[in-house]
């Protein structure tokens, strides 16, 4: 099953079953491009917590080691943006990137789940893009100016249930029209049980909340105006502009 | 003024005036200290924006420089506690310390905020204790597991209107009765307007969302059983208890 959260023509939040690109609620179908609809994340998380350095080959291109457990940041609410948004960056920085990653939407309130139940905590896979501005991340201790600011999580538009998503499922992104990054599920150092195992040691994931799995090789900048697709094989892909002051 | 949140006896969630040690709502009064009523924090965040090394003698009892713009970093809600609660930490750990706070509460939705309009947006201030795992803490590039987990923030009682509070209220705490921390907001490095401006040139701030300014020199480990008490002074005494398993 595929889901699809929006605003009506009435103004109302709904959440509908998506099929073939287009969101059907109660007696209604809505296109995903028309703009009949505002098309929203798929979820209301009240955090997102962001694995770093989650593919070998990424963290090669950054300079860094493979960590030995998981790097793990947070994204805040007023990080989101939806599909087809525009989002704008902080002024004045130099090195805006995307980061193609495949999101896990948490489906019930959970705390210390064993790897071996963590699939059953999950509602269903996402498409999210890891907007990063290294100008700051590269300043800070804790990556707050780099990647939680406004807009630094566009995150949809379409929730796959588990079954629609191959465990090779490819996660690449492409700018205006041309393939950046090409990675797969496979290739995560920490599976997504063992990240739900490890971030619910800590903390309470609540129903909505968001684990963002980290970004293949090929991440690179943005240029004001570029036109990003985030794909997560078995989801769908993900579109958003960006505009850099 | 003066206001404290808590669920009353019929379990709805009440704003109510706070006055020497009581809490008045429509016609009724309450004790904070009896079993009556649930005293909540004072506000419900969508995030906590932290402020580390914020007063120069304790990023120096730390063995660390002053930095030279402010080091955020962020709780998540799950990390919230409330005045009387028993904080649990994460379990096997060999360093949990206090940090005692004074913690500015956002009253309205902003951005870009100047300098010199920041307490426009300032509702009040109220007491929070940064509970800190310094075993993860040390480990980790993002301080997620040091400081964002659950009940890592507890926060309140009182929430008190900026007149209330002086320009160089103390900051303290206790354990089990023994004063160990004695700091006032005239050395905050940077001050409040100055935070504001500068997380509100990167994030929106929502109503209710919550600034903790940092700590003062005197942060000390704590023990399984020990009650804490966060002191500012206009505001009130926040206590809680923690069970370090």
């Amino acid at each position: 099953m595929k889901y699809v959260r929006f605003r009506d023509p009435a103004g109302a939040v709904r959440r509908g079953e998506y099929e073939s690109g287009h969101v059907h609620f109660a007696n209604e179908s809505y296109s995903l491009e028309g703009d009949e609809i505002d098309v929203l994340p798929p979820c209301a998380p009240s955090k997102i917590v962001c694995v770093g350095r989650n593919y070998a080959d990424h963290a090669d291109e950054m300079g860094s080691d493979v960590p030995d457990r998981p790097l793990l940041f947070l994204k805040p609410p007023n990080a989101l943006a939806g599909h087809g948004d525009t989002v704008t960056t902080p002024a004045g920085k130099d090195r805006i990137d995307h980061e193609a990653e495949l999101a896990v939407v948490i489906g019930e309130q959970c705390r210390h789940v064993p790897e071996a139940d963590a699939m059953d905590v999950v509602e269903g896979f996402t498409c999210m893009n890891d907007v990063s501005n290294r100008d700051d991340q590269r300043q800070e201790k804790n990556w707050i100016r780099g990647k939680a600011f406004d807009g630094a999580a566009p995150l949809g538009p379409v929730l796959a249930t588990p079954d629609e998503v191959p465990e090779d499922a490819a996660v690449r992104s492409r700018v205006n029209g041309d393939l950046k990054q090409d990675g797969s599920r496979e290739q995560l150092i920490f599976s997504i049980p063992e990240l739900i195992a490890e971030i619910t040691t800590y903390l309470t994931l609540e129903p909505g909340d968001v684990i963002a799995t980290g970004t293949p090789e090929g991440v690179g900048p943005l240029s004001d105006g570029d036109e990003v697709e985030i794909e997560v094989e078995g989801v769908g892909t993900l579109e958003h502009t960006v505009r850099i002051p």
